[in-house]
């Protein structure tokens, strides 16, 4: 059953952490194996995607972005007033899913996986499984 | 192939519907399995997120928040006047993808399972699948 | 290794693209396998979705209302001018998932695949993967 999970800190109320190192690192302790990874994130007001990671900018405009979507005036009724957090977490979704070849992450060019914060700062975790090819 | 089926109604227009229970009891029935679950949405006009399910106001604020994010003056063609409710759909997404731990369906502390009901109400069917783990 | 890849050109610069055929042909080289397929989209400015391909309204409608979801004034720090690509990209999502039976899709009545352009035009890849049931 290789499975597991690992934590991330983030630093700000809203913030996109690319995790593609941490998940790259605990895929490849199970050795050259062939499937599928679906990462989960077990939280309701943080999200997985899946995006540009070369230029830091692009990052920092889907955080700014999302929250221009969302609106403010609109009557929520959830009282810990973290409602626009909520539905953030579901236009981003809970789990992203990726090939894995010989142990390693199958991305494209430009792509890296981020957690999505929109309710920080706060400790989180990220939980991971992998589907293993038959031979 | 341990896959099924189920249904639910709806009884507004647009909801989220908990269907936790009702995916906790089809995948128990398999017995112990450790896997990958995957909860399909056949529908055009509903999808699936998972969200907070503690307090009921956070699944009203979605489905009403969702609302204000699509532009109601946008000149769209499609005849059946429901174009919002397709792109509601897109935005949720089709599936879900869970882990199963001997038999348990894997979420937060937090976390609820939902049917997103954008055209009701009307009779819907939600598709499920498991991946076994090699043992 | 049941995987795969294959390209599509966009001729416009957003545009959703039906893949459903594309796919089907793909899936059943495979012979008559049961299981699930996750279908990536590998690249930052475009995303994978399923929704309706019966009238092409339909499509052309989520490809416009999308646009106007996103704020056009917030003021973008990536110096490409693509940002609300990247968006919409992650709010389309990087894969999408399906049951396979027997060799076929299994898509809803109403349902079809659908490449996510919004950078084009231009060429791109899709990347498949079937998990196949064991028996």
């Amino acid at each position: 059953m290789p499975r597991g999970e690992f934590s991330i800190t983030s630093k700000r109320q809203m913030e996109f952490i690319d995790i593609t190192r941490q998940l790259t690192e605990a895929i490849v302790s199970y050795g050259k194996i062939n499937g599928l990874c679906c990462v989960f994130n077990p939280h309701t007001t943080a999200g997985l995607t899946i995006n540009e990671g070369a230029d830091p900018a692009v990052r920092d405009d889907l955080v700014g972005a999302i929250q221009k979507i969302l609106p403010l005036e609109y009557p929520y009724r959830h009282n810990e007033g973290n409602s626009p957090s909520h539905l953030m977490a579901s236009l981003m979704g809970s789990s992203v899913s990726l090939l894995v070849t010989e142990g390693r992450l199958q991305l494209g060019t430009w792509q890296k996986i981020f957690f999505c914060e929109f309710d920080g700062p706060r400790t989180r975790r990220v939980w991971y499984h992998l589907q293993v090819d038959m031979e």
